[in-house]
Order: structure tokens, then sequence, then C-alpha cells
């Protein structure tokens, strides 16, 4: 992903890349190390780099890189706020494994499921408390405050939705409306956040609302790509009631041709991200715009496949 | 419990009493209100008031308020610091009571056995962070960096010792001087954290340690009385390891006299705090001593009927 440099010359473009790759290594840095020094803290040390290990791209810290890139913000604070975010996406994922009892996560063994739930609970605690400490080793302190509060109305959020993620399960009265309620809380305010903090950081409050509209958007469309590809593996089993998924949803609903509808539901998404993404001061919405080009391409792929 | 008023005039010591109750009243609100104006929350704070409402005294928020009093804190911070500790605490109950099964806390059935696991792992989750929103909202915004590293300090230690408590139920090779590191490890840091958070706020960093002695020390002589008063309740039935309990590890061990010598290392334990906790700054350890002074009224009558 490079954020900035549609806009930018190649020498700027190269400098910003170069910083967004030193960055990204000084946040897996700050990842693996959270529970180091700790006293009796081998296996839950053990569980987070075996979590880490699964990979994945650190789309949000990505995100809250390149926006702190292109805002001017210190490689010290740009590193801290990118950890914070990302430390708190990889706790919801630790905990949504654990009450979705899935045992894999791309390809490896979730922590629960190799670990027990006691070391996933723990980790998860340690994870949402480290974020915020990541968020104080920014440089200028008279910030942190702010940047907090941000951050625990996003946790607050997230944790909000993934209880009406549970609870819809269990539900007589499913509608679409509230697939998508559910779907955008439960992941866009940690997307959202990702281009909040360093806006809060800069002191620039105006645009705040416009980063969660296309933050939210985008995790919506995210999310119903995801249901797409996973139709058939988030049915129902014995003893489990499935996954939250949009297609299921309005099968269940009669809707005639479930994917082609579910197709467009994404798409409208995707729309309303790239309406206010480019809103967005200094270009910090070019990444999630460039995530969004991606998206529409499975899109277009997975409409041909229904 | 009156922090300071030994030392102070009677007027003094009233005006102060009268702050620790106004201070307490507020602490209770912000306790009370942490998932109010969340989407989809209803049963998340309908939990949050239902293990509120179990009581418990509050220690480490009067703890904190007394010594941000002594201290000479303004009211704003006062009531943020403490109200951040004891968000901590009571995400640590929920979170034991749901790891250890223990239905039932003060006599109230606790969250995961009234409202289910999830719930009490989403609400354990919004109490962790809330805490650190908590203290984002001292006045001094330049003192909330220091404060959620510390803060963050004190859930990693947390953290490590309850796992190493769940590990130490199935350890073949269980030790008096293990269990000591474990009970210490508990609920020391955020007795400690309750002195430690207003120290910090006044740039004072030269007897954290002490402080964090003295109530390491005296919280390890709480959990003794604790597995004393419940050392038949905590016994192991089928299918449950039982609860962590030094008179069971002593019999264990062919210990002679477990229950003399239970009391003989709590009150070992409350030497520590008594020696340490007068030389704190400005008298703040003077509501752990006058806890302590309860607890070896308490050791007194176990020891006889032991």
């Amino acid at each position: 992903m490079s954020a900035i440099a549609s806009n930018a010359s190649p020498r700027t473009a190269n400098a910003a890349g170069n910083d967004h790759e030193r960055h990204l290594v000084r946040v897996e840095e700050t990842l693996r190390s959270i529970m180091t020094n700790l006293p009796g803290n081998r296996v839950l040390e053990t569980a987070l780099h075996h979590h880490l290990d699964a990979g994945g791209q650190r789309f949000r810290a990505q995100l809250c890189i390149d926006a702190s890139i292109a805002l001017g913000i210190s490689e010290q604070a740009a590193t801290a706020m990118a950890s914070g975010c990302e430390l708190l996406h990889n706790a919801s994922l630790v905990q949504d494994d654990l009450q979705d009892r899935d045992e894999t996560r791309r390809g490896h063994t979730s922590v629960w499921a190799e670990f027990g739930d006691d070391v996933a609970i723990g980790l998860t605690d340690a994870l949402i408390s480290s974020a915020f400490a990541a968020l104080a080793d920014v440089d200028d302190h008279t910030r942190v405050a702010a940047l907090v509060k941000i951050a625990h109305a996003a946790v607050a959020e997230t944790v909000a939705g993934q209880h009406s993620d549970l609870a819809f399960r269990e539900s007589p009265q499913q509608t679409v409306a509230a697939y998508l309620s559910i779907a955008r809380a439960k992941s866009g305010p940690l997307v959202a956040l990702a281009m909040q903090l360093p806006m809060t950081y800069c002191g620039s409050s105006t645009s705040l609302t416009r980063a969660g509209r296309a933050a939210c958007a985008f995790a919506t469309a995210y999310q119903i790509v995801d249901d797409l590809r996973d139709r058939e593996s988030d049915r129902a089993t014995d003893g489990n009631p499935g996954a939250l998924n949009l297609i299921h949803l309005l099968e269940a609903l009669d809707v005639p041709e479930p994917t082609a509808n579910a197709v467009a539901i994404a798409e409208d998404h995707l729309a309303v991200c790239r309406f206010a993404a480019p809103g967005l001061p200094q270009g910090i919405g070019a990444p999630l715009l460039g995530q969004a080009n991606v998206l529409e391409d499975t899109l277009r792929r997975l409409r041909h496949d229904g």
C-alpha cells in the first residue's frame, strides 16, 4: 500500500515508502515485545508470538502510518499510534476466535485452541492494556488524553458490536438492517481509529466523523466480501449456531438472488467510502481508497461466481 | 477509613472526611455510567449494574482518594484516578469469577452465572478500556502518559499473576514460595496503584517502590486471611481443582499446625506493610496501616478458631 504516492513526486514517494517500511518494522517489534520482562508470563508470551506468527497484513498499522506520514507526524508518535491500533485489533481477533470457537486463523491454530481459554482471555487483557500504554509513548504528552479517549470510544463500540453479533445469532427477528449495524460496529471503529488517532494528535477534529463514515462503510463491505467467501464454512453445524453471514440471512428472508443482492449491498458501501475518503485532510483517505478498489475487483469476481 | 485524620486538627479532619465522601460518590457515579450511551449495550450495562450492586467497600478508590487529598490533588484528578483503579479491580473480579467458575460474589450471582460467559468477557474488556479513559480525565493532561504507563504495568502484573494462579492449580510442584509470589502478583499491583497514581500525578516517583512493597505485603496477608476463612469452601470438588488456598497447600506439604503457620506467614507480611507504609509521603500510607490493623484483629480471632 503506498498511501500518498499518487500526489507526490517520485523522490518524495520513495522517501515516504522508506519511512512506511521502517515504521512498520518498529510496530512489529512493539507488538512482539509487550509480554517481555513480565514475571510468569512465558506461556502468554509464547501465545502472543504464536498469534502474531499467523501473519496478517497489519492493515490498521499501515493505514495509521501512512496517515501520520502524510500529516508530518514524527516516527516516534506514528509508530506508537500504529502499535496501539494494531494491538486493539489483535485483542479483538484473539477474543473473537475464543467466543466463536474458531479453531484456526489464517491456517494456524487459534490461541484458545492451542493454549486454552484462560490464556486467550489473559492475552486479550494484556493486548488491550498494552494498546493504551503504546499510545502513551507518543512524544507530545499533552496529546495522550485525547488519544486515550478516542481509542476507548472505539473499543467500547467494538465490544458492543461483538455483543450484538453474539445476541443476533440467537435472535428470532434477524433483519438486514441489524446485520449491517453489527458488521459496522464490529470492525468499523478500529479501522476508523487508524486515521482518527493521527488526526487527533495533530489537533484536527473537524474530519473525525468523515473518517469514521469512510472506515465503517469500508469495513461493512469487507465483512460482506468475507461472507461471500465463507458462505459454505459459515453454515450452522450441530451444536453451533453458525457465524453471522449476510448470504444466509438473505436466503432465510427469501430474498431472490442472495449473492447478487449481497454484492450490491457491498458495492453501495464501497460507494459511501469512495465519497467520504477523498475529502479527508492531506490525502490520508488514499490507502482506504486503494483497498476499496481491491475489494471492488474481488466483488466483480464473486458476482460472476455466484 | 479516615486517612490523614490522625495528624490533622479536628476541623481539617472533618473537611478531609467531607471531601472523601463527596469524592467517593463521584467515583460511584463514574463506575455506573461507563456503558451509558453505547449502541446495543443494554445487556452489558445491566450486567455492570448487577455486578456493582453486589457492593464492596471500594477499598482501592478510598485509598486513592485519601492519598490524593493528602497530596493536595484536585477533586477532578482524584476522582478520575480513583475511578481508574476501581474499574481495573472490578474487571479482575468479573474475570476471576468467570475463570474460577465462582457462581456467587458477596451473595449475588456472578456476572457469567447470571448473564453468560460472553457478557462477562465483553464487560471485562469495557471495564479495562474505561479505566484508561478515566485516567485521561485528570485535569493536568501532561500527566496522563505517566498514569497510563503505571496503570498498564499493574494490569500486566495482575494478568501474569492470574495466569500463574491457574497454572499453579495443575502443577505437581506446589511450594509456599510460589503461592506467595502468586498471591502477591494477583492483587498487590492494583492496591499499590491506588497510591502510585496520585504520587505519579504529583511527579513524586521516589517512593513508588515503597508503596508497592507495602501494598503487596498487605494484599498477600489479605489473601491468606481469605484462605483461612474459605478453607472449607475452597476444597476441590468433582471436576474442579479447587481454589488456591495456603492452608490446603500446607496440609499437602505435611507442615504441622497448618492454621497457626498460615497465621504466622500473614503476620510476617503485615509486619512488612507496617514497616514500609509509614515512610510514604504526606502520611498516605495511613489508610493501609488502618486496614492492616483490622486484618491483625481478624488474624487473632482466626488463630484461636484454628
